[in-house]
């Protein structure tokens, strides 16, 4: 058998659930799990999450082919996805290590079923823990004086999405548009407050009792990308500066994972500026 | 427009999703939101709930008779049922009021949308509470040597489900026959842990750093049955007996109050001795 | 045996500890519990909270006047407390009534030993909850045009400190001065974030995943005063407007009923525009 | 200066905090924190953890001695540790490797201040990860059948005390003795449910709502020595038994890694069966 993933959206409208269904059913496909939202029930619009199996003699290229006839009857978009497909996910990253350490383990151990053609750093240092994992790493010694984006660009071509694992560089609205996939990241605070660098020290010198971490796509305004995930944590007055860095590594590590985890599920969907993480 | 809810639970296979959504688009619905679970690919369960809203012309009898076709046709089970109506919940409850007082204003507030047809207790005291929100109350002297059973049932029979919101005596297996209807218990411990009598003395004890509250359906055995919602709370040595019941207190209001509003919503399924909350 | 509280802040220096610990122990006293917390080191300031029973024998105020050559010779502020002293705490209330609620149960189970010489409310409706738990309410009409600051403050002055119970109403500075004592209030955001109306309408268009709940002393600046404590839940792209409301008001009551009890237990220190909560 | 921590208990009695500040104070010391708890007021046990500083000059082995006064005058036990001593932490560890590799990575950034002299596994694997990180690996091939305890206790002899990394073996009564240091171990479950094998298909099973993963002290019975951390998360019907063990990776680390550093800094004081958590 094959698995496939179809993320469908449209205006809403009624009938989705039923051509969709019937559509799957015909083909000999079996639904294995089925999610949807709906923004508004009046002209809202309409998110749908399918997982599916059908006989492995299934072609899949016709597959999708004939369900353009579906997508075009609502006017829709839509994407099939390949359950076991290995998406090639690219790392940047520059002097804070944690999240890195913690995304190869999580690759090695299978856990993270992806493939990393590279890891790009500003940071020599991280060579080592990178090629003991057999991957390829980037040194390109970008600082904010010099960004080196092109250099950077025609690196990470080569990969259907980039993870910033606390790349500490803000990337211009060229390298995105020029890059035109998604790219992930880990924010060390609890956006929308203590966007920008040091949140930990604003958080500290607002004296909060909770922190957080946020993961989140980035898009042309700093820290402000639909977010995908968050972890908190309670915190006291007992909590100095570098209390708070250890206890939001942490969080970094819990909100990043589990956003890559649900991505690469393909459970994450924009809608503007927010996601259904289904 | 008529709003209802769909919930459907038959052994697992082809076409399930794409005939009752189906049936739904030819009935001139709309699916709001839909569902699933699957206890295994292979020879599982299924289970699903659908909300969707039809013509207020539709005639609701006419659409469940004509639903028992597709029941058959997979040998399911299905209720349907009309989204607004309003259940009727009895509450029996001991000497601890807080859970009362709490499902009291969440029913006044309008949260709960649900009809209390009367309080039954074997603690007078709360007749004043209960009689403040314009509510039947009831006393019985139950102990754990005269149960009063067959007043208790006699009284209970009036109501779609109960919930025991911190009833200290244990109802027996030929009340629960005879009742033959959901009852929801709250239990003061986070189950399996500390079942029976006094779980936060038994947490006190065993040193435990996270305490919890169970939201659960009654069977035949003693704190066993299937589990809803549970709430937890981290706790330290600071905290004395008196704190971890004051602690308690709150977990208990949210874990059972959650169920209350997940149950009647319609979104929680029995699966043997475990429960789908969809 | 008498139990008081004592607070205690200055500079840090050497040998606090030892001299009140010592003073306590000189007048038979026995140390139940004691926290500090040093801003730092070097040149921080210190804060301490003990508890300690003495003999009822002792003298109250003579114990207190014979502290006043320790506070000198730190140059220190102190203030000591009789345990079970029961302050008088005001409630103020607009519309939303789930904290009021959820305070009048705790007040009436014993839960929060306080005195509550008053409810004000601009809202008529909540006379009745009021004057079933026997305590006097009071209609002030007060609306953003006419606030009726004087009505407000000659009444309020009967109280220790005042509970904004969801008092939709900005108080201005001159009434704060005037009333000259603790206020504190519950906001129903994740401050720093959402300050001013209408948070839940904020996070949602934010799409956060996580919403807060903050209550604070309130001080000259809108939602910027102490943080207290804050309460947490996760939310996904299911929880419409209605959803975050709903679960707000959970996180408001976890909230305020936490700081409450912490400020009536004498453990509730500002530090600027913070606060140490032993 | 030197910074020290004292860890000190006796059973409750007058004083005792006035004469260690006071005891400090004469020795030029300046306490940083200081932490008691009573067991019971009347006939409890008193435990303290007092943080200070003394002058560089000040001789640590006099002090001891001089302490030793204090101790028997309250015929208390008591240890004086140097802050920044590094604990040589031995590590047992089976097949499952994520804490492993979390402890490794804390370690060599500098955030688990210990040193480590061996990894000791009866699972070859895992020689490649611990010889990148510098640290002497060791195989014994234990099974349940046969345990190579005598060479395991040849080998942990050189360590201040031993974690249990997610090592599947139990250890004999004989070999807790002879070892006689404290061990501690990760038990992937919400204890004292779910002791032994397999906790996370016991969980399954019962259909719980949250899961949990316990690091405690090991004692002579199995999974009932005192705990020190828990952690915590919400599952639901959708976890099955993979996604179980996914986030109980997730709450293993938490739970171990948070243990280990509050054991480092002193914090962690055995009372019975259950713990002190400064």
């Amino acid at each position: 058998m094959k698995e496939f993933v179809l993320l469908f959206q449209s205006k809403d409208q009624k009938g989705i659930v039923a051509l969709i269904s019937d559509f799957i059913f015909k083909n000999g496909g079996n639904i294995l799990s089925a999610d949807q939202h709906s923004t508004d029930p009046q002209n809202g619009q309409f998110f749908m999450r399918v997982e599916f199996t059908v006989e492995d003699s299934v072609d899949a290229d016709k597959l999708d082919a004939d369900f353009t006839a579906v997508e075009q009857h609502f006017d829709a978009e839509a994407v099939v996805y390949l359950k076991n497909r290995r998406a090639r996910m690219g790392i940047c990253v520059s002097r804070p290590d944690h999240c890195l350490a913690d995304i190869l383990y999580l690759w090695r151990s299978g856990e993270l079923k992806v493939d990393i053609p590279f890891v790009v750093s500003n940071c020599e240092e991280h060579r080592r823990l990178v090629e003991q994992h057999g991957l390829p790493f980037h040194f390109i010694p970008a600082t904010k004086e010099e960004r080196h984006e092109e250099r950077l660009l025609s690196l990470v071509k080569d990969s259907d999405f980039l993870v910033l694992a606390r790349y500490m560089l803000v990337l211009s609205n060229e390298f995105l548009m020029q890059y035109g996939k998604d790219i992930i990241n880990i924010h060390h605070g609890f956006l929308p407050s203590f966007k920008g660098p040091d949140p930990h020290r604003q958080a500290l010198e607002q004296g909060v009792k909770v922190i957080g971490s946020t993961a989140h796509f980035v898009n042309d305004r700093l820290d402000e990308g639909p977010i995908i995930t968050q972890a908190v944590e309670q915190v006291s007055h007992r909590d100095d500066l570098a209390g708070l860095i250890r206890k939001g590594k942490n969080l970094e590590k819990r909100a990043l994972s589990e956003a890559l985890s649900k991505y690469l599920d393909c459970r994450v969907v924009k809608d503007g500026n927010k996601t259904i993480v289904f």
